[in-house]
């Protein structure tokens, strides 16, 4: 059975982009599967396709192609590249949209492209989804091993930003921080789950309301309240049951969420 | 040939949780294949999927797996189900989504999808479609029988809303309601094409304007005129030529529509 | 193998229209691969679908089918047609939504959707795409002779529009014309890059901002400045580096852009 390529891009569905850059890569490679992941990545949000990016990969069997084509740096001198790992590989602009799989796995092989021979010529100097990243990926969908399509990379040589993290204080509270906003207006914010064991509850403080205890799902509130839970790419996230917790509290990437510890201790003071 | 399965949700395409859907379902069913159907249905917009749903399933071959994940009660006691009938599988949460189906089609059998074998690991108590109904669905489409799933549910146990109906006048004037309102701005109402035919000619009236009978297809009145017709789903419809009809008379979901039989008898009067 | 189908219309995702459509190609053709192109066209715009089948259709194999359906006269007299080309096969409402493919192309054979014996019954007036396009495209997949399915037609009866072209005056300067505005703010004019072979720089006037000449790439003018540059569809286009020029200009379909040669004997008068 031939490979399975998933795009992300932020090329949209109103134009030809996608159907330009999805019969380059059928018409070299017509047994390989096409997904969608997403097309509607905001236009050159790099950290938001690679959220999208990570809360998708791990659920797909590990001879994936994972096609991303955030590219607001196309023909300059930015490094095209095809990165091997245990859990898929991964075609994308060396830009740091990989930022958040490069921070959970180990590179077995990256490589640069440029191996002419697998790119759609002529090359559109403004378009390089269709004329290298998308070609790139029908190959190796096809079988071509990685090392052909372009000079080997040193991994740590791959461009990646800060992977936003929380803040632990001295007195114990943290500081956390959206890092995305869904179609829901769940507010998912960068504290991974096993950072909350340290506390059997906490008190949250957010856009200057406070949430009184972490939940396990909407439902444990009533309609239209606000709630925090796990969700389920592994983050806390602020929510409202069945409504928009983003618009309901104005709040954006990168906004900050307070959580203070609540315990015997703290409650004797 | 494996089977086909349908994506109907409220995910949208901007964020990752199709594509975490859609890897859960291809890593266990990697010879199905995926259809979406829509990923816009409104946020837990439940009635609206059911209607999405109603328009498509009929036209897909009765093997085909039709997955539908809008699931505001997702983590409450609400069941999740798979349900046989002649013309499809249906997985969905048990909240109503089928009503329309089971207003139609004779249940074969149905099944409350408690087999944790079956579903993806560790679950996550916020995104059941890509831990439960995805999985279970990609199941289906390996050829597992139905009944492995879970426990068999009495039909008349699953949960539905009242299908909108029109209203029967005893002066035979009709109150119909606006059902659901399409890409293009047309009104498709609860009326159903046989209705109309208890007289050779029909009055209406909609937001205080009148149209005088009923046509065939946009193209009976002229550019940017209000028609009334048969919808494609078979139900009449309100519509502007090249226009938007809910936009022009500010019309949404669930007002009415009247409807007036125009004969020699009522004219005598 | 079967043949791949490729869509684009104005239906949207948040209805059911693609999902009936889709299942009734996929009950005829199940073998075929169904691909999306856009369902995003504006409601009723045929230039605009036009556009995109244009910059997509060229990077498919030859046997590919295009289905498009964008159809403002549906139910009236104009045609259902299917035209073979050497670039594939186009299955589209008779309404100039090939003109671009037909000022390119030249047509193998284009034939009258008429036998109905290659429909899906009964036919709905308002929903040919599922009823008549869908499944001749599917029929046309799964090996159909083209001729088989209706009346041979002479392509000079083809409903095209005028391509919009640019206007060459007598002093050399250009008038040019945006055509497709994408969803990055990217304005796609009417300008073949050949023929800018005619002077070593161009000096551009577009909204009352002057671009000085040309570059190759968005990378080559600094961040938020506007660049006058070859889009991937071949033609000129004017774009804003990581921003959006229609928002920033106030560009709008169909408005001018001045382009004057810039050479030693102009800036010598």
């Amino acid at each position: 059975m031939a490979a399975t390529i998933t795009l992300i891009t932020d090329f949209g569905l109103q134009d030809g982009h996608v159907g330009a850059m999805k019969g380059v890569i059928h018409s070299i490679a017509p047994q390989s599967t096409l997904i969608d992941i997403s097309h509607y990545v905001p236009p050159q949000n790099i950290r938001w396709a690679g959220f999208v990016l990570m809360t998708a990969y791990l659920f797909w069997p590990p001879n994936t192609i994972h096609l991303i084509v955030v590219d607001p740096g196309v023909g300059t001198g930015r490094r095209a590249i095809a990165v091997q790992t245990a859990k898929g590989i991964f075609v994308a602009p060396d830009n740091g949209v990989l930022s958040y799989v490069l921070a959970r796995e180990r590179v077995m092989m990256a490589v640069s492209l440029t191996n002419e021979q697998y790119w759609h010529h002529p090359v559109s100097p403004v378009f390089h989804g269709r004329d290298i990243f998308g070609p790139v990926a029908a190959h190796l969908a096809n079988g071509l091993p990685l090392q052909r399509l372009g000079e080997p990379l040193n991994p740590d040589s791959l461009i990646v930003f800060a992977v936003p993290e929380p803040v632990r204080h001295f007195d114990r509270h943290i500081t956390a921080h959206i890092q995305h906003i869904d179609r829901f207006g769940n507010c998912i914010s960068d504290l991974p789950a096993h950072w909350l064991l340290e506390s059997p509850q906490w008190r949250i403080n957010v856009a200057n309301r406070t949430i009184e205890s972490i939940q396990q799902t909407f439902a444990d509130v009533p309609e239209r309240d606000l709630v925090a839970l796990i969700d389920s790419s592994g983050f806390m996230a602020i929510a409202v049951r069945n409504g928009n917790a983003a618009q309901m509290l104005g709040l954006e990437i990168g906004d900050p969420i307070f959580l203070y510890p609540v315990s015997r201790d703290v409650l004797i003071i």
